[in-house]
């Protein structure tokens, strides 16, 4: 290693500080109102019509306690039921994390980024895609703590495929809780995982369940069957999440051309549906308790059948669907995604069709904002630099401008005159620091210098960054307590077998 | 190479069908009105106190004889002054191009994306970066006529450095008019060069100076020598294409923390006094005559000095840009641009910040759109392809979205009801051809089997694409005598020496 990257090594990688970013920006509306009404009215009449497949018996039963028709597996309901139940529903809420700096503000003009959740391949660079280990998603847990733009961890990561399944939950919520004092997304398949995250949480922030209800501080992901159908794990999830006052994020999967239709419109109406079926069954369970609106409409490669990510079709989706969302006054979460196979320049652009799609679209949680590659199956050591770079890249465009008088620089225009320079100037000399944004990644040496030095490409300086920034990490302090009963609690549950899948 | 390759090779490179694009959605707002007003007097008080240095007596002298007050080579003038000669801007125009299929509308919804002009340099992923010759020089002009989302030929790709530079102008020029069908921008650097460009453009087009006049079909940059002067060769281009009915953009080159303020709004303030004094110009040498207003605000590399392009802080630029371009009534120009040196992760993440950028700013003409690497020093034929698809992929974001009852599709969900898919059904067989973008580029192949076939990443896929796109290049007929008066016209001008540079 050459003197000067030794340098580098001991100068921590340039970040913005941590905050929440604000999205001030008016949502941009690739629909018109009537359009969103009409699809609405339709979903509406999917749910009345058609109604959901519920393979639940307690949420059938709870539905059909708060007026649905049941009919063997189908709840059907009408458009006053669900209209009644979106009324509970908050426009923001607050996410509590062990950190009260990491505390977390969704809905309004408030956005969170998360990062990739549960993948089942990890790779970087010099190894690609592998199963993971458990040493392995701790680092990546690591660099999710240490990047600045991550607002919220998303779930795990990856699986560690070291440990068994049944127990392999209880070690990730220890590891969520023991190396991040930022908020983090727990599991919601089934009950038995679902209180896990509940208990683990419990004890990691020091609170009761009652408390907890009080202050949320977990969120989970509830993913329909489209079309139309919720099955037993997720139905558990959501209604053990909503008991105890905690966030679901109602997140129909549905692949346009292969779930739902190939048209834009009747994919969404189905999204939408399915949407509105989980969000009334929330506010059935506890009314009033945060509830999330989930777009993930994206379509199918029509050819070979493939899922296809970070398309026009899902950036248009993601902005219609903000639309959607505001429609009925639930807060709206999108996502990062791509399919493609290297961190290169597809990854990037798919990438950032989500990003601004997701942003420009109005929304709150910006989920698996970091690190997903593959379509979802593999979250990447240097994607997630790299999305973090973008994220950065996207925070200061929303950042506000000042047009204040020594904003405008009309004095250093006069003093600098005709054919001057800024460079040298008191009005740049007191900014200059502090006035662009310093990228981790890009690389902006001209093209001599540059092949000079190597030639090193994006993904290569991700793969030197990442290192660097794992090098920077610092444990945040677990009361010893917490730490003591966490490992009990975990110690205790795999003894009694975990939470097996049926 | 492969049987399947050779497959491949036979089959034409998926496109979608030629035609402009239109920007539907209304344009983000990064400033609010009064933000605007504030940097358009700003603007105004720069040029009324401090003034402009223009370094050409012709342009001095209209200044003055339209009611400005000229100091030795200072020009100021007052907000009245401009309001008046703003009042004759056209909002809209249009282009005509050599295949009326190809002309071309600009302002309002229609979008125009120009290929990249004028880098000194020309790269392929095979042979790096080097000095470009007039035969590499046509196969870049053959594929700007061959890529469909290309509406525009941006002046000449890249310097042919095997010829003269006196009288390298005439080459392109004649290059551009035979290869291209489709509507091409000029030099503008000195009377000469500008007088070539007017001269070849009517052998081609068949017309005479008058009726180009009134159906203007030649375009030229304008690049203010920020701060506030305007050189003699940039004057000299913007009076000859005015007088003759012809299109200038005014393009303030301005590198926030270099030529003008570090602050944004300092920065915004000089880009937009330099183009309202060269908006301000046009409209004295020709009331009426179509001009643009160009945003090229970027910020300089602080650490470094060097230039960055497909910032933060340049799309947020250019979405301020657009608020004041409509605020004046001027049809907007901004660029995809990036630092980038290789065409990977950065190359693609800059340049999708342009794009948003400039679409979500109300973007007339996205100049640059496609090629353009290394702050505009080097033209990139995987670039070219690599900025296609993205742009491609922008097209399809701004289409738009049906929800008429056959799209919602209520039919289709009721029928395939809940657990089912939607493969099979008749919706989906009578919209799947072309319900979604078929990338040219992108690869979804699942990771496995992408691995198997090599691992090959984006750029080597654009290396693969471009020469199979250049083989379904057609040359557009010219008329023989058109062809013949081009070729005598090269060589009139090429004997008396062409256009030497003072």
């Amino acid at each position: 290693m050459s003197r000067r990257s030794d340098n580098r090594a001991a100068k921590p990688v340039p970040q913005r500080a941590y905050g929440q970013v604000k999205r001030r920006l008016a949502p941009v509306e690739v629909i018109s109102a009537d359009q969103v009404e009409a699809i609405h009215l339709a979903a509406l009449r999917v749910l009345d019509e058609t109604g959901i497949r519920v393979l639940d018996g307690g949420a059938r039963d709870l539905f059909r306690g708060a007026g649905a028709r049941v009919d063997d597996l189908m709840v059907r309901f009408d458009p006053g039921m669900v209209a009644e139940r979106l009324r509970t529903v908050p426009a923001t809420f607050r996410l509590a994390a062990r950190n009260p700096l990491h505390d977390l503000a969704l809905g309004g003009q408030d956005m969170v980024f998360a990062s990739v959740g549960e993948p089942a391949y990890v790779m970087d660079l010099a190894g690609g895609r592998r199963e993971g280990s458990l040493a392995e998603m701790e680092d990546y847990l690591r660099l999710v703590q240490v990047l600045n733009v991550i607002h919220q961890e998303g779930g795990g990561p990856f699986e560690p495929m070291d440990l068994p399944a049944a127990t392999r939950h209880l070690d990730i919520y220890s590891s969520q809780i023991r190396l991040l004092d930022k908020n983090w997304q727990t599991q919601t398949l089934g009950h038995a995982r679902t209180m896990d995250g509940l208990e683990m949480a419990a004890i990691g922030m020091g609170q009761s369940f009652e408390e907890m209800a009080a202050r949320p501080c977990l969120l989970g992901i509830i993913n329909t069957n489209s079309p139309l159908q919720l099955d037993v794990p997720m139905a558990e999830g959501l209604m053990t999440m909503a008991a105890h006052g905690q966030v679901n994020v109602i997140t129909p999967f549905t692949l346009a051309g292969a779930m739902v239709p190939v048209s834009l419109a009747g994919a969404l109406v189905l999204q939408h549906a399915e949407a509105l079926a989980g969000i009334v069954l929330t506010q059935v369970v506890r009314p009033g308790v945060p509830v999330m609106y989930g777009g993930f409409t994206s379509n199918v490669d029509m050819m070979s059948g493939s899922p296809a990510f970070g398309t026009p079709e899902y950036a248009r989706a993601a902005m219609a669907s903000g639309q959607l969302a505001r429609h009925i006054g639930v807060p709206f979460r999108s996502s990062n995604v791509t399919s493609a196979n290297a961190v290169d320049a597809q990854a990037a652009y798919e990438s950032q069709m989500a990003i601004w799609g997701a942003v420009m679209g109005g929304v709150h949680l910006l989920n698996h904002a970091a690190g997903w590659m593959h379509g979802g199956l593999t979250a990447s050591f240097e994607k997630l630099l790299l999305d973090a770079e973008m994220l950065q890249m996207m925070q200061v465009v929303l950042e506000p401008i000042s047009t204040d008088p020594t904003e405008l620089a009309l004095a250093a225009i006069a003093e600098v005159g005709p054919g001057g320079h800024f460079f040298g100037t008191q009005h740049t000399l007191d900014r200059y620091r502090e006035a662009f944004h310093r990228p981790m990644l890009s690389d902006r040496t001209p093209h001599e210098a540059w092949k000079a030095a190597g030639s090193i490409g994006t993904v290569e300086r991700a793969a030197m960054v990442w290192p660097k920034l794992l090098a920077e990490y610092q444990e945040p302090v677990l009361p010893v307590d917490r730490a003591k009963a966490l490992a009990a609690y975990v110690a205790r549950r795999k003894a009694e077998g975990g939470a097996p899948m049926n």
